[in-house]
């Protein structure tokens, strides 16, 4: 499949850029926001609703579209676009993260990880080689190499080995890949430790793939950890390919890591944080169920354009909420994704017109945040 | 509030008749069937989608909004349209079925009934003036007498106590009805037994209200008995008023009741059945959970034109099912309304152009029913 991703603008205080990739399911703007469409729908919403909202593209499931309904029965029904409908860029994760996320129902080996299907308990082998196969027959345009992620903290020894059998791992998915498959994205590994990170970015380089996630991050660590990896990861980084910061994250991980040189991103945050009716507003995170909105007339968010601020109080929101009404998971979850979808926009933007710090310290001051990237970040 | 019911044609073989209302929030054509509302949104859908189904008017459960969010809350924040963002007409039902749905939760007297709320426990008292006072709040164009609707079986004795006592209550009703107040419908009820309906319509009747509905059906009474019963009844209701059979009911019953004169129906079967997973097509219901349907590519009706129709097929339907993902319950909320909508649509065009019967015959033959209403009807 065609894969192309095009620098347009670097920032000139920060490693932060502005990029477009381009695929046979069309193009997208980076600093990209994916939302997740787990079991081959991102929750609540119709791909006509995500174009509405500005999504260009989505990420969706290896693992889950792997057990039910089977990437052989979604191959035969002409690839995951058509089955569900949506005609612009998939990327999919490799399953990594879910399997790992198993615990004792996973048993890794140098050849791949045998694990129970959470559904029915069934026993899965899955490889390097089994995880190209799947993403294949998905036809997404972008796919990710199988990866261990592993737990924060975890002992020096294991994160190396572990780290050293994903790239063992990655080298056996690039083997395999054929002409016409997807984009091949790598994962960096290495826990929080700068060395490991650093040998695990030179082997993948070298190995030389279209794309490079950081994989193993939003996963306990403490925050400064997070951007410490990236600071440590990114500058090692081939320029021309895009930066991908799996699982993150709130608005602010995103403004941190877009600083530090990442392009694209993807969580379950907005669209998880919606069905439980928390909803992100330009002054903060509002919880809708309380009772203060139980006659509030005005929108989520008085400065939004999305459509359920357009046309419902909070009163009606709390509600629906309180009511376990379905309206409610859909109402919250479009105000939610615009809110992303617009932030990433912005972001865009100031990069654009070089004002991405006056942006940052901007957002911050708004939510009550300190600004100490500038600071932290020149003396590294 | 404004109420016109105007008959565009009546049917010369049978009773059944088209025509148009017009209220304050704009007119609607009858035969009419009302997705239900219960707590302020048609479950799943929003008011664009069920305008783009052909939706014209809703009916909405005073029982519940008057316990959540309150229908003081809802008249401060402007009424139920706008509240919910429907600016079509809405029906609001009195709560009558709901209260005696709650069995020993509720004791009736002759000033109203006491029940406790399904919420948290907490008592009410509920009054022939108080579901007025309640219908005002919410501003919904068409409202309902508070009556009781007694269960089948009941003792000839009991129901005609109740029938007696709905009487009065509706009498109560009309006694406190204001100028600007909705368009106010009676209940009929008598159970099963003919003196006692025509009792009823006639004490009713000499009140004079804007409609008339038939109560007490369609609570597990053979079908040929909810037939007879509009047999007996809609011959003695005033020409010109409306006739409303409440909480009916399947595409067979309807059509077999507008040839027996009713005007409005309202039920939750298509959106109660779409949720799960049961879904009307021109040749029958079908389960979509169904194996069989696995890799269909076939949309649910080859013949329909709904959205669901056009994007999705079987195979995805049956997969965001088994996933209980919340679009599953969305595409097939959108396909059996479409295709109640769609129903209600040809029989206006059957009576119109002169060919219920046919219409009737034919929608029996596609289904396997027996078609025996000319005989029967024709002996009465």
């Amino acid at each position: 499949m065609a894969f192309r991703f095009e620098i347009i603008k670097k920032d000139s205080f920060s490693r932060a850029r502005i990029g477009r990739v381009e695929t046979d399911h069309g193009s997208f703007n980076t600093p990209v926001f994916l939302p997740v469409g787990t079991q081959g729908t991102v929750k609540s919403l119709t791909p006509e609703e995500l174009v509405e909202i500005g999504v260009e593209a989505i990420l969706a499931n290896t693992y889950h579209l792997y057990l039910r309904p089977g990437h052989e029965t979604i191959g035969r029904l002409g690839g995951l676009h058509t089955f569900i409908h949506w005609e612009r860029p998939i990327l999919t994760d490799s399953g990594g993260f879910q399997i790992f996320s198993l615990g004792s129902l996973r048993k890794i080996s140098e050849e791949g990880v045998i694990f129970q299907s959470h559904l029915d308990g069934s026993s899965h082998f899955l490889t390097p080689e089994k995880v190209m196969e799947i993403q294949r027959s998905l036809g997404s345009d972008i796919a990710m190499v199988l990866d261990e992620c592993v737990p924060y903290p975890s002992p020096y020894e294991y994160v190396k080995t572990s780290m050293e059998r994903t790239s063992r791992w990655a080298k056996r998915c690039l083997e395999v890949r054929r002409e016409n498959d997807p984009a091949l994205f790598a994962i960096v590994q290495g826990g929080v430790h700068r060395d490991l990170r650093e040998k695990s970015v030179q082997t993948l380089v070298e190995m030389g793939f279209q794309g490079y996630a950081m994989g193993g991050l939003s996963v306990g660590e403490p925050k400064s950890m997070m951007l410490d990896v990236l600071e440590w990861t990114t500058p090692f980084l081939p320029e021309n390919s895009p930066r991908y910061l799996m699982g993150v994250g709130t608005p602010e991980d995103i403004i941190d890591a877009v600083m530090r040189g990442v392009d694209f991103f993807d969580c379950v945050l907005p669209t998880r944080n919606a069905r439980n009716g928390i909803l992100f507003t330009s002054s903060g995170k509002i919880s809708i169920k309380q009772a203060q909105y139980v006659e509030d007339r005005r929108p989520v968010d008085e400065t939004c354009a999305c459509y359920t601020c357009r046309h419902y109080s909070r009163a009606y929101l709390r509600h629906l909420y309180l009511s376990k009404e379905i309206l409610s998971s859909r109402l919250n979850t479009i105000h939610n994704l615009y809110y992303y979808m617009t932030l990433l926009g912005k972001i865009r933007e100031a990069i654009q017109e070089g004002r991405l710090l006056d942006f940052y310290k901007s957002h911050n001051s708004h939510h009550g945040l300190e600004t100490e990237f500038s600071n932290h970040f020149q003396s590294n």
